[in-house]
């Protein structure tokens, strides 16, 4: 049941010698899902020892460079070993000109589908990709072109009957189907058993949302309100506020603000210019605001622990 | 009056734990060239600390992705650094494509003049960068798809004079100057002064070439006869000839059979399989027919050293 979120790059603009550029994966109950994918998002994914073939879902926020570059090398990747099966891409409309010129010049080998996802629809936020287990949605972020953020919600698991009172009430199997569904039993005696008095949620439902690259907007806090993991961009810090309203990008008390506004249960920064190698004014920065605000350090693999009632 | 190479990544077709992806630079005299831009080629040069801004010629053998895909992130980055100046491109006539599809999707902010060099008529060596003391050529090679090598080959120096002979002769300015000219001197007493005797060469032009990716062929030692510094292709080790002929490699014999009938002065193999992530196997295959192999490692500055003259 694992729910872990591992930046790959968290560069902005250009890679620097401490980082690399955007491209995260997710891996939830072991289906893995790329979001964003700067140039060496493939070597940083075999450095991680992760199998090409396990994505099927890619994510990409907005068409810039630092955030597209490594597509075509892992597509090719992907094609070089073997791969056959649909892979899913969703991006803004104009990613469509680029696979387009990808396939024509470089896509001889490509032997598996493609699978393209416009966003352009999206102005709000929509499920994009109901899975089993799972809906992903989009939503608009304010950046210098189309640009969108990616939230990963588990749905609300099936309630688990409590033992006690099946063996008390001696349950058959169609009274538990029943009130495992959430419908009330009443037995020929006349006796009612209510679905809520004999079950409970086994576990929380977890979350993650990606907002990169994007200004603070009244709107985000409440699309991203109570994820467990916020991955949210810190560009710049305070100082420089100036430069992230120029340039439509966050600082980190920006970022620290959203999370504070949204509730989130931790928040992680990231896409930092490479004017910052020591990130220590970043994260104190954040953590004057939010203190529960860490470094989304290249490489690590951040978990989403599963809560369990009982 | 530096000469080196530096392999910045050496793998084929799809970079391993390793090895990256091909790309190489040359520094001659502090002229920074870079040969093939495979992905992440930026990455490897800021490890280098090689500044974008110092490189005004890029050379791309072919248009296979491994060899390329690093060159939209160079470009956007050498963009970002605020770079003027013209840069130089030779490449196969496909890549006219590739660039205007570049700038057209993300060449928003590239200001400066990027003027390419199409090497479709080469057919044999051509000079295609007569630069100052530099002679930069391309020849043909046999792979998949049209694919050039490039030679650096140092122009020869001006000849010194013997300076106990200037003393004792009690050469003029004007005489000098000829017999540097390779001019012979006839004095007013009717002694002549032959420039052979007077002058001698200071040092040793120097060259590399790059042979990336190929098949033999018997056209190619010539081509690249007596060079100091061959980088040649060894994708594959001999017991898979076979592999190597239908996709037009070599094998690391095969690399070093070049050498060795080129009369080289040492080799150096890459383009690895990623098959090989212990290399032994293919230079020792090498040494046994050539025996100054070394492996291409990757940021590893290997010189020409200058053979003084005196």
């Amino acid at each position: 049941m694992e729910f872990s979120y591992t930046p790959l790059g968290t560069a902005s603009a250009t890679p620097s010698v401490y980082r690399y550029p955007s491209a995260h994966v997710l891996n939830i109950r072991g289906r893995l899902f790329l979001i964003d994918c700067g140039e060496a998002c493939q070597i940083r994914l075999r450095r991680m020892g992760v199998s090409f073939l396990k994505i099927d879902h890619i994510f990409i926020s907005h068409m810039h460079g630092d955030h597209v570059f490594g597509l075509f090398g892992l597509l090719s990747s992907m094609a070089m070993v073997g791969r056959t099966s649909l892979l899913n891409l969703y991006a803004p409309a104009a990613m469509r000109r680029t696979l387009d010129f990808f396939l024509t010049e470089f896509g001889e080998g490509v032997k598996f589908e493609i699978a393209f996802h416009s966003l352009e629809a999206v102005t709000e936020p929509t499920v994009i990709a109901p899975l089993r287990n799972l809906d992903i949605l989009a939503f608009p972020l304010r950046h210098r072109m189309p640009t969108y953020g990616f939230l990963f919600q588990e749905h609300e698991p099936e309630p688990n009957l409590h033992k006690e009172l099946v063996q008390q009430y001696d349950l058959g199997i169609y009274e538990m189907a029943c009130l495992k569904r959430g419908q009330d039993v009443v037995r020929e005696d006349g006796t009612c058993l209510r679905s809520e008095d004999f079950t409970y949620k086994p576990w929380e439902p977890r979350s993650f949302a990606y907002c990169s690259d994007t200004a603070p907007f009244p709107n985000l806090p409440g699309w991203v309100k109570g994820v467990d993991l916020l991955y949210h961009e810190s560009t710049f810090a305070e100082a420089l506020q100036e430069n992230a309203a120029t340039t439509l990008h966050s600082t980190a008390r920006q970022a620290a603000t959203c999370a504070l506004e949204a509730g989130v249960g931790r928040l992680l920064i990231g896409h930092f210019s490479a004017r910052y190698p020591d990130l220590s004014v970043l994260l104190e920065e954040a953590r004057s605001v939010f203190p529960n605000t860490d470094i989304a350090k290249e490489l690590t693999t951040f978990e989403i622990p599963l809560k369990k009632h009982c």
